[in-house]
Order: C-alpha cells, then structure tokens, then sequence
C-alpha cells in the first residue's frame, strides 16, 4: 500500500490520517492549524513542520498526497505541489469536484489527480472530532472521468476501501448535480428555515420542537465552510435552488387558491419512503474488469444507479448495486 | 383531580389517556380505530364502547374531555359532544388552534371550551407509539383569550402540568403564526427539499449523508396528517412561506450575481444559535394572580417571551422566563 501524506488534519483530513494509519499504511500530514498538529502530535502522528516539507517527503517516498484543506486553499496548495511534489498521485476530499478539477487542470494540467468526496458529516470541525472510524461504511466518491490515469484512480478507490468507506464512481459534474440537491439545498433551506422561524420571536422558539431541529440542525455548521462549498458548486446549486422555489412557490399558489397541499406533501412523502427503501434496498453483486474497453464509463452508469464499489482484486472492482 | 375522558387513542390521545392515569386520574377513553381500542385495553385502559358513551359518562361524572382525534373529525365530534356533554370543561390537543376555536364557536358556542396543543414528535402514530411520559418536559400550549372560561383554563393546565408538560400561555393566533414557521413550514420545506433530491436519481440518494436525512425527516410523517394540519392553518402558512421564498429567492438572486451567499448562511447560523441559547438559557421566575386584573393578558405577553408555566397553586401561577 502507497505511504499517505495528508495536507489539512481537520475533521476530514484529521480522520483519513488516522485511518490510513489504522490501515498499516506509512501516514504523515501537515496543517497551518497548531491546533490541529498539536492534536496528532500528542495522539502520536508524525506533523511535518509544514506543507512543503510533507510535500517534499511525498515525492521522496512517491507517497499518495490528499488534500484536505478547506476549498479556499486549495489553488495555494495546488502550487505547493506543483513546486514540490509534482509527479505524485494526488486526490483531495472537497465537497465539490467540478472547481477542484478546474483547478487543478489551471494550475497543473500534467497532475496525476483523481477528486475523491467522501461522505462524512459536517456540523463537527477540527482534529478534535475526527476518528478513524469516520468513514466506516460511508459513500465515498472517486471521479471517474474517461481520461482518469488509471492507476492514480486505482490507489484513491484503495485508499477509500482501506479507510472502511465503499467508493461511488462518478463523474464531477454528476457529483456536483447530486450534492447540489441533497447537500448543499439542505443547508439553504435549513439556513432560510431558521431564520424564519426566529423571526417568530420567543414564542416560536418556546414551541420548535423536533421538526425545526431536524430542519435547522445543519444551520449549526460553520457557516465559511458552508458559503464556501455552496458558493464553489454555483451553477448546479443554481439548478437545485430553481427547482426547489418552483415546488415551494406551487405549494403556496396551491395553498393560496384552493387551499390544498396534497400534491407537495404526498410527493414529499413518497421521496422519502424512496431514500428509505434505497437505503435498505438488497443489492446484487456486479463484477467489472478495469482492463475492458468502456470500464470507466461502465463505472460510471454503475455509480448513476446507486452502485458501491466494495473491493479492488488486481484489475477486478466488485460493485453492489440495487 | 378531574376525571379524564380521552376522545381519540392515537399518538397523543393515548399518550394523555396513560399520563392522566399515571397522574392517579380517573380515566376512559374512545376511539373509532379497533387497533388502537384494543391496545388500550390491553394496557389495562377502559375503552368506553362509542364516543357516544364515553361523553355519556363524561357527562355523568363532570369530567374534562379531551378531543385527540384529527383534525378532519373535530366537527364530527364536537356535533357529539354538544349532544351528549355540552356542559362538560372541554379541550383538544390538535395542532392548530384558531380553525378548532372557529368550529366551537359554530357548533356550541357555549362550550367551556379551552384549545390546547401538546408541543409531542408526529413522525409516528397510534396508540401503540404513545408513552405515558411523551410530555415529560415538552411545551403544552393553552389558549388565554381574555373571554376564557377561566376555570376550565385552570382544568386544562392542571391536565398538562400532570402530564409532565409546562404550560405556554398564548391566544390561537400567535400559536398558529407560530407554529407556522416552526412545525408546518418545516414539514413543507421537508417535502420540497425530499422532492427535488429524489429527482436527482439513484446517485443522489447514494449520496445522501445526515443533512439530507436530517431535513427530510419528517416528509415520513402521515402525509393525511400533515397535509390536514397544514391546510387548517392556511393563512399564517402563506406568512411564513412567503417570508420562506422571499429570502430562497434572494440567496438565489445573491447567487446568481455575485456568487455570494454570505448574507443567507450567517443569518441561518446565528438563528440557530440563537435557538440553542433560548433551549439552554437561565430562566428566573415570575409570579402570576390569577385573580388581578389583566392577569390572563399578563400570561400571553409572558408565553410570547417564551415563558412557561411550571405550577398552578391556588390562584396563583408560576412561570419561568428567560
């Protein structure tokens, strides 16, 4: 297994580290968080003094690098490694993967880059409220473009895997459109509900109970990170928004006229048993040989209908798929 | 202690039938659901055999009724209590006030009729869901119009207090703004945000992490349910809706042109820190006779500040505010 340098030891970056390091895998990171390095110094994890001697030791031992800095940063650090470890594998853990590449393709076209987003909560920040064990069973997207270098691709999927998370292929703009409307809309709503409701004044506050928790509960986030995987994912959040004041903005003339809802709650209703039963949903086992013409695009079709890639046998990737 | 007579063996209903009791009430109910009837009995509960029978007995024995049926059946209902009680203290724990308050005043305008509304989670339902201890610290709304028949008003915060609940004083209409933007928006913004993540395929729900569960949440309660309490609670919904797509559409517009959503994520992060300093502020004590004058006015202004009646003794009320 590929010695891991991770960049960023926060929540994400903090979890990867340790559990890459759980793993067996040779681990070490940098951040510009004291904070943060002093967590994994005391919790026995090698800090580099900074990111360009992590850098530098990548590309000594030919490491895999992940970034996992917040989307601010991330064209500063892209320089770093363009100056000092330019010809390593590279991935990140973004939340958006359509600005990451663009990035990456401005700064260092000839990078050996596969975006990775895997799935894990973020109301908790830093070093402190990481765990090895975060990514245990979670989605955990691995860009699967047609031009991908294929054997980059290979150690991010095998990084994930080895971090107890299954892998969904998929491409960045598909990930864009899909976080759009069920991570990035939860947080506006979840922000335009709280607001709402403390327009109310204290009595309403007295009266929230659980479905204003749940509704608002994201709202907790700190709320830079949110603006900035909100504002770095704008044409699809654009889509997604459209789409959500079109069904709200329905609801309201229905409601206005005849005043009947049953066409917004039913649907509501009906998509989430959808999220319930996919979720539960038994899943048959599909075997895709990463040698085959069209294997990328297979993944990708496979990936669009829910599919999770659980293993990595040599060129043998095992997807379970609804 | 009044006896207790429960019409309705649902969530609620059944959840007040077992608190009463607990409380050492006298207590029978009613219910038209055979599943619910029978489960009640086999707790031990009596379960009068009609609505009819238990308002009988209601009246026989000078008890508070409680109406815990849907809303779609209040009229019903209250036609029956008119007819078989119409003397007895009379409320309801349904989730809107004004439309119940407005089919009393139809139906009996002599009810000693006080509208209450148990603050209790609606994401499961009947009898089988309900515990004696569901208001054990929740907030139970009872109405304090200056025209309430003000003991059947001390009845009903008696029953609440018994319940575990404290007690928020406030007239129908700022309950029903209120609950607007905290329970009935949250349900329709559920259902629009569950509607247009669905949308998104197989990869979205793939992708779904805890804000999308969090915010979806309750588009899992029984649509006819909240489709009901929703539509009875019309004109304060179009309130908070519109304030809801007023400030959707300007993230969408600050989206659009700048590309920034500062304004829209602070706002939804400091409201919901300031509805998890409200839940934990300190909370000093106020006074209340019943008997001076204003004294119900001076109960609303302090349910509006989100104060709550915690004891009734005598003629004298104790509420804790922040």
């Amino acid at each position: 297994m590929l010695p891991v340098c991770v960049v960023g030891l926060g929540l994400i970056g903090g979890s990867v580290l340790r559990a890459a390091g759980a793993a067996g895998r040779a681990v070490w990171g940098a951040t510009t968080s004291a904070t943060d390095a002093d967590g994994a110094r005391a919790a026995g994890f090698t800090v580099e003094a900074d990111v360009d001697d992590a850098l530098r030791r990548a590309d000594a031992e030919d490491a895999l690098i992940v970034l996992a800095v917040p989307l601010t940063a991330m064209s500063d650090v892209l320089r770093s490694v363009s100056t000092f470890a330019p010809g390593c594998r590279l991935t990140d853990v973004a939340s958006v993967k359509g600005a990451v590449a663009e990035a990456v393709r401005k700064i260092n076209p000839y990078a050996r880059y596969v975006g990775g987003h895997p799935m894990a909560g973020a109301s908790r920040s830093g070093w402190v409220s990481g765990s090895a064990e975060l990514f245990r069973d979670a989605a955990w997207v691995v860009n699967t473009e047609d031009d991908v270098d294929q054997e980059a691709w290979s150690e991010v999927v095998r990084l994930a895997l080895s971090c107890g998370a299954y892998v969904v292929p998929s491409s960045a703009a598909a990930h864009d459109d899909a976080v759009a409307r069920v991570s990035h809309l939860p947080h506006l709503l979840a922000a335009v509900l709280a607001t709402v409701g403390v327009d109310g004044g204290p009595l309403a506050l007295a009266l929230a109970a659980s479905s204003f928790g749940d509704g608002t509960r994201v709202a907790a986030s700190r709320p830079e990170l949110v603006q900035a995987m909100c504002e770095a994912n704008r044409a699809a959040l654009l889509d997604a928004v459209d789409e959500a004041l079109g069904r709200l903005g329905a609801a309201r003339g229905s409601l206005a006229s005849t005043g009947g809802l049953a066409a917004t709650v039913n649907a509501g209703y009906l998509a989430r048993r959808e999220l319930e039963q996919h979720r539960s949903a038994a899943r048959r086992t599909v075997q895709v040989d990463l040698t085959a013409e069209g294997a990328l695009a297979k993944l990708r079709d496979l990936g669009n209908q829910g599919g999770r890639l659980t293993s990595l046998e040599g060129m043998t990737a095992t997807l379970r798929i609804v």
